[in-house]
């Protein structure tokens, strides 16, 4: 059997079958946004990976290796974020063709220190090998955390309120931008563009909300709003209903849309890579949150609520209609 | 230019410019085995990353995927050796193409598991994406170490013996059998192959040796003694003599010799991807570390010196030539 037939999400199951871990140093292996590991201090260790694949993930004629090699660190910091979090240290690995220009590659590297001092992070090792195929990049980020800020997945619960820090299905339509090859001085184009070349990741927004202590899930949305939002009640044994009409999408996903006859809600729902953070909350905490997201530069767009019927997850529409809930974002796989 | 001009090292060399690291978090940067951590415990954080992409690093026609999850382990085991330390727990970013069969993929990570198993390893996260070209696999793997017990290579001091915790030259016989498709039933094959397609790391012997106190500068041997030990003799501003007629060339290696007309010794001195550790110590640790490296399982085998002039770095033979130290390893974009 091929993996394409089993999918990312499959292969990921398959590969953390029989684990063994040590209960007195994993306080969470895969299955969140970042490893958590207990060491002899105070805080928690958080660590995270993600890789980046020409062809896949990146086209070299569409982005450049700054915006790639800060996009590679962003993302990487928007999962610490996620889990209430401050990264501390990176290590990059790159596999290059012997063939690329030091130009490049040193460009690459400006973007990746460019965000390591945005977002506080000490670059202190990696690997450097040659490929024979494309390039890859894979981005290692350390990061800390008191117990008490730790948000995890599975922590929702039913009567909770689910908050996004900001507008979604923009980065879905600087994709389709760029795969129509289409004018790239649109109205809308440039905010699209950045929002999916050079994300910024929510990283004070987590970490005020994560000190409210009110937070009881967080997840960053890098594969669609609806995939991360399952991923939070599949973890916390719950149920969720949200509410279309409440999605913030994003201005320059509806311009874009205009041009393209998509529908901008389904690249909010199912875009990904905005890099926004979804939460759940208890409603009392609401002026709390509101306070702690203003403070970082967000403000709360409240989408839907958590339910004790774990078989419940659906998108409500203003007219009537009830969608089921689905995983649609990008499956490596498939 | 292309980077092929500047060279892998050049490359490093490039990239680490300009990096700026905070000195409250960062005892040591890109520059030695792993990268060196505060956290607010007693023990110091460890990281270390190694990417192995398919056609350079192995083929798939030679290696099985269980041995390369274990080498692809045992390689960042050996880094956190190399400092001292031990490991606690790693990522594994796997870049595949998408008509890959399952069970591929299962047996990379049942080699993985194996070697998290010996080394005492929590496997606890990772990314698994699609990829036009090849495999590419890179673990980073995380690990701790008393603050007097790290080793770093930059230690050695004049009158420092320099010893190797075991046989060398092994591995590059391996991979000369390997691409040149000999018999795998010559004598010495076996031994060869395993210590090329499957090799441990040192770990127990370079706790050993860290809580010896006596060992003064460390590394690993992944690219070859003579490269190594350059790194060491440059990180301490010091000189070094090796005496040739005690480098512990593996017995496989002069076997395999015979078949290809090779110089087992220069396997010995340039080869790499043999794991073991060479180090400095003061002489007047000599017993020490003999019984260190004995309840290790390994014996200690003096190779040479340091010596006070920096630019004295040669190999002493036994008809009384001298020859330049080089660092001859594999370079990555030359």
């Amino acid at each position: 059997m091929e993996i394409k037939e089993i999918g990312e999400f499959g292969l990921i199951k398959l590969l953390a079958e029989g684990i063994k871990l040590d209960p007195n140093r994993v306080v969470l292996g895969i299955g969140d946004d970042a490893a958590v590991l207990k060491q002899d201090g105070s805080k928690l260790l958080l660590a995270t990976t993600d890789t980046m694949t020409e062809g896949i993930h990146f086209l070299f004629s569409t982005t450049s290796p700054e915006q790639l090699g800060y996009k590679s660190l962003t993302v990487n910091v928007s999962d610490i974020a996620a889990m209430g979090g401050l990264p501390t240290a990176a290590l990059v690995s790159l596999t290059l063709p012997k063939k690329i220009e030091c130009n490049w590659v040193n460009s690459l590297y400006r973007g990746i220190k460019e965000a390591c001092n945005v977002y506080g992070v000490n670059l202190v090792g990696g690997d450097t090998v040659s490929s024979l195929g494309g390039i890859t990049l894979t981005v290692t980020l350390l990061g800390e955390v008191e117990p008490d800020c730790l948000i995890r997945r599975s922590g929702a619960k039913p009567g909770d309120l689910l908050g996004v820090t900001g507008p979604l299905g923009g980065s879905a339509a600087g994709l389709r931008l760029l795969s129509l090859e289409l004018n790239r001085d649109l109205k809308g184009a440039e905010a699209a563009l950045a929002r999916h070349l050079k994300p910024e990741a929510r990283l004070w927004a987590g970490r005020n909300l994560a000190k409210t202590g009110k937070v009881h899930s967080l997840n960053d949305i890098s594969d669609g709003l609806c995939s991360e939002v399952l991923e939070i009640a599949e973890a916390s044994g719950v149920g969720v209903v949200l509410n279309a009409r409440d999605i913030p999408v994003d201005p320059a996903a509806w311009e874009i849309a205009e041009y393209t006859g998509d529908d901008p809600l389904d690249w909010a729902l199912y875009g990904g890579e905005d890099y926004e953070l979804v939460f759940s909350f208890s409603p009392e905490g609401k002026g709390e949150i509101e306070a702690a997201l203003a403070e970082a530069g967000c403000s709360l767009r409240i989408i839907g609520e958590i339910v004790r019927d774990r078989e419940k997850k659906f998108i409500n529409f203003p007219d009537g209609r009830l969608r089921p809930l689905k995983a649609l974002g990008y499956n490596h796989f498939n």
